[in-house]
């Protein structure tokens, strides 16, 4: 590996806890010289969804061979397994749950092991937190340069989760929800230009947004283009469209959270 | 020092203000190789207890020869001392108003150093944040390679402060508290095996809790062996007996608090 | 540079999102040896005021060279530049909207930069989150030992924004403003020793505050001189002086915010 190999670590266990600094140390005490780059630790609890969107967002800006962990886990314990996946650029750690799997359809994957070889683990192993006692051992060992093998036989079955795809609702509409809702209050959808020409296929452009009973005002390319009290559409940097407001949180405009149906109508 | 020497960070400054990012900067002023982990800057305001509760919970995890900082320090300004507190594995530095003295019922103490030596301090000392001024710029310099003795004289009188100790009710029963309540809602109890052990004169495994007017479902070995919408028992990853739900936070559903009274069954 | 190159990160992105991971990686990406220290990432949503006071109140306390990034930028997308500014002893990046502006009162400004030079950026520039394509690659070539210059040309003129200035309203009374109320609900004013010095033509010690329609109690030197129950006055660590109370947020007994008028008595 590289002098200070990166390793960036996605959770649900809050900054409040002992718990992320317990993994940054069995990381330490693996590789001392690990790079250990917060990505987020306020994932709603147990919401794999949110965590693998999370890391989806975040994983490509990082150099290659990055290590990825991603600890959301709510089976810790039971017989759900502990993954490593290899991809042409990229390593991602986490329980078999579906965290990791958005990423799947971006990366190339290599290799899926599962992660068997216990004497990586710390020990002994609580049955309540494989992040201290699983995963951040094997990060930190892979980091300082234990092969991929090592830990544990390649596997051809893995649990995959799929963001809710949008739909194609007439020749001029598609139909998506609201993934995100982010901390300046913008409402990231599911849609997105590629998925937009997949399901039309063709290029088609927004028009119009709707959400709730409120059709959105003008698409517009970033922020401080929205007229003072609008709502806008615009593409966002995580490569879906979002609907925003000037210097307010258009999801209190709303009164709308995740989960909220979005329409767009294209040209 | 090695290479990149370890400095775990501990606070209750929230992670809003200057204040964290201060302490770093005189940190890295006096040893600009330091790795310096976050361990929770959301300590609650003043609260020794949590402070110290969260250090005991993490300290172990990182390898031998790492600093622990830990500032929660309503007296910053007053005569109470700084220590610097040197045992077999570990250093730690902080206040002397027991923030530190969780650690020292498992770790074997080398020594206690007051810290004294004012040249190694940022000047001029402000008598509201020793954590910029004295606690950073101490951390830093130990880290670079000064020796403990030299920030000061050694001292047998320090401050201890102990966790309320649970109590032998009966033949069959232990009674404890809740010590903390986690992100998750789990309240975790100052009951352990070890304590049981010791009070009941004898091994002693848990057979059932209550824990305010409810008696707590199945004593279970990871949460999501929690049947639905039920209260579980179960040893957590501090070392310490846990009331979990499934999913939910068992502090929401139990609309209990820290200090709230636990009883133990045991066989 | 140096070996470990020293860059902190303030931001208002908030702790939750992908967006200061990502940042972050697309500077280890230009620069994978660079230490990246975050200051904050908390601050109020498009709040330049709040950005600009975390950056003045932290900045000096990290080595000679270090490299600050400080991303509040509601104008991002539109055509306010992004600026790279060289002091003796410092570096600062970030939006041209005076983020970055109240250390031009304390620092020497050598060179201020306008950003121009898209080879240095993350390509496609995201139209919504120049932290991750601008300014992180900028702060990380940097640090790498990219010369100051060849990020675009110098200019002149670039955007300053002040702190509210205190006033002299008598012979012996300033009048000033609450510019942040900290975690500990402590109210930090405009008022400082140097203002009180400029305004009143001499030394000028505070002889007692008044807030809201309370008078503040005595002026001490730090936080648990205060009597039970009391208000007091002392000067912060920030360099101005503050309202506080033992153990107790001064704000929430006050029920005040930022931008409270306080009028200070001097001798």
């Amino acid at each position: 590996m590289r002098p200070n190999p990166i390793i960036t670590f996605t959770s649900d266990f809050g900054t409040r806890e002992y718990y992320v600094g317990s993994v940054k140390g069995t990381i330490l005490s693996a590789c001392p010289s690990a790079n250990i780059v917060d990505i987020s630790h306020s994932v709603a609890s147990h919401d794999l969804l949110e965590g693998a969107f999370t890391l989806l967002c975040s994983y490509s800006c990082f150099p290659a061979r990055t290590i990825h962990l991603v600890v959301v886990d709510p089976g810790v314990g039971s017989d759900r397994r502990s993954i490593l996946v290899v991809t042409e650029n990229h390593y991602f750690i986490g329980p078999d749950n579906g965290v990791l799997s958005l990423v799947y359809e971006k990366e190339e994957i290599s290799r899926v092991i599962s992660i068997e070889a216990e004497h990586h683990f710390r020990q002994p192993v609580s049955p309540t937190f494989h992040g201290r006692d699983i995963f951040g051992p094997v990060a930190g060992n892979l980091a300082r340069g234990i092969q991929p093998e090592k830990f544990g036989p390649e596997i051809e079955e893995f649990t995959r989760l799929t963001l809710p795809p949008p739909q194609k609702v007439s020749e001029s509409h598609l139909e998506g929800i609201v993934l995100h809702v982010d901390k300046f209050g913008n409402l990231i959808t599911n849609l997105s230009p590629s998925a937009a020409a997949r399901l039309m296929g063709r290029e088609a452009s927004p028009v119009e947004f709707q959400i709730g009973d409120r059709t959105v005002g003008p698409h517009v390319e970033y922020y401080s283009q929205a007229p003072q009290g609008e709502l806008v559409s615009l593409l966002g940097s995580s490569g879906y469209y979002e609907i925003a407001a000037l210097k307010k949180p258009a999801a209190r405009l709303l009164n709308l959270r995740r989960g909220a149906k979005v329409r767009m109508a294209v040209d």
